[in-house]
């Protein structure tokens, strides 16, 4: 079996491998641009864990696996664009960098190269691959666009967060060992479970990053704690707390929500407060080693020896433990 | 052997059964609209029309023609974004009538659209038609490209031009054409040249828009006569006559491309003699005649029956007769 380490440093040497110096180069060097900005390679590596995971080569999958970490910053360099991002990892973002017509463009051609990478796969498996990898696709759009819904309307109900967390970041991660099972030829039913597993493991992970934003260690989580906070960001905290907190609570609640001057740290202190008087914190927890046992008991599931998924279960754990 | 007519009407009856009345609303109404907007369908029915041809039975790929339609409206959607155009068939562009991250987002959400649509082909098929649309995708954003970048450069060569419009525009003639003779299991070499015919054929369609927009009938045309001019925009027309002006000629043109302010008609007027003295109508209609024959002698080579190119060459026809 091989290392986490392992699969990262064969995903880093692939997309080193990928033609980009080429023309016309306003289309090709932001794609490099993006690429090189670094990342965990989370996506394509869980693609080459679950395909060693079935028996299959790894080395033989790193084309779709390349093709998935493409799509991940294909979508990345839109929703900077859309969200007005100034930075990705302490850089400036595309659109920045150069300007939106050539973030939305070389955006578009990065897509076009996942499908490419992504069809690298054996015939027989082909199809299924490129119907999960479309599937998944779509998923993504209709998530960010939910999450951008989100924006402008009052309430938004738990049950929706938590879809719009799914489609937004959950599915790809299922995606990405769905498709390293079936080029494994891993059976129907193991391919579901290692779906389900990266789906809830990822929207887990996604009630993490809103419980560190609030209550995780600045220096490492790497962001301005209370981010969220201050934006009015609907996450699964401020969601919770809009639904449970009554009278005086809710009306000081609120007053801070409809503020548009204000000093950064008494917003996050006084919704803190707030969050802290409700059990946010823990209700926010219990809801995410909820969504991470799911996870644990479909991979359980799956119809391989115990010892095969040793890795895959030492990367869950440490996915769910990175900071706080 | 069917009639343009009844592609036509085959392809809006598949467009108005894709499933688009769905959530989230912001996401998908857009595509709708933009697909309800019209047009020609003209690369769709070249991918029936070649299908028929081959002796293939142009129902059963009338899937990957929607897909072609599809992804030709996504491009208009990005590229709309970036032209800011504020218009598309007399109608509010996407960005205007929602706002831009929302076209941003439906156009990826109809490319993979049309990627679903494409893959509904016999497996037998599925790689190379989806090989073709894949580097013909590609083609497309490095044709939009070049486009972007001849805003800002000084000075473009014929061949640069004639490149960048057979990227943006005519590949897709090509590809769609291919693929229709792919899925009617077409000989490579046919393959080639049904392509071939298209791209050449996109080329003098091409040059034919570049110079109804000097010499056209405004009326029948259907737009401003002069655009092109008053925009400085790098057409046939215009890069030949920078070449070839000399002296005065030369200085009198650089002064109107220069101007900032000006009376549209003035500079319509003065330019359009320039061209005029330095013979650039003969010219543009001279190569527009040799991409036109050069696609001709294409469809020749194919090895079909005559009868069965009738319909193509009578589409071809058409196409190069469209106004002035």
């Amino acid at each position: 079996m091989h290392t986490l380490s392992y699969f990262q440093e064969l995903i880093e040497k692939g997309l080193l491998k990928l033609q980009l110096d080429k023309n016309p180069k306003e289309l090709y060097d932001p794609i490099q641009y993006m690429l090189n900005l670094g990342g965990k390679r989370m996506r394509p590596a869980l693609l080459l864990m679950s395909n060693e995971m079935f028996g299959g080569n790894p080395e033989e999958v790193l084309s779709p696996a390349l093709g998935i970490e493409v799509f991940h910053n294909f979508t990345l360099m839109h929703d900077d664009i859309m969200d007005k991002a100034p930075l990705r990892r302490s850089k400036e973002t595309v659109h920045e960098k150069w300007n939106p017509n050539i973030a939305i463009l070389s955006g578009d051609t990065m897509f076009v190269q996942s499908c490419q990478l992504m069809m690298q796969v054996n015939d027989k498996h082909l199809r299924k691959v490129m119907d999960m990898f479309h599937k998944t696709s779509i998923e993504v759009c209709e998530g960010q666009q939910f999450d951008m819904n989100f924006e402008t309307i009052d309430k938004v109900s738990i049950d929706e967060y938590l879809e719009m967390i799914a489609l937004k970041t959950a599915v790809l991660l299922g995606g990405s060992l769905a498709i390293g099972a079936i080029c494994a030829d891993a059976f129907e039913s193991d391919i579901q479970n290692i779906y389900q597993f990266g789906k809830k493991l990822g929207i887990a992970f996604q009630l993490q990053d809103d419980l560190l934003d609030v209550y995780g260690d600045a220096e490492k989580f790497g962001k301005q704690v209370g981010g969220d906070i201050i934006a009015n960001k609907k996450t699964f905290l401020l969601i919770s707390a809009c639904e449970q907190a009554k009278g005086d609570q809710l009306k000081s609640l609120q007053s801070w929500l409809d503020k548009k001057e204000f000093n950064s740290s008494d917003k996050v202190n006084a919704v803190m407060s707030i969050f802290n008087d409700l059990n946010i914190k823990e209700q926010t927890e219990k809801k995410m080693d909820q969504f991470f046992h799911e996870a644990m008991s479909h991979l359980n599931a799956v119809t391989v020896n115990d010892s095969k998924k040793e890795l895959m279960i030492s990367f869950a754990e440490k996915l769910m433990v990175r900071t706080s």
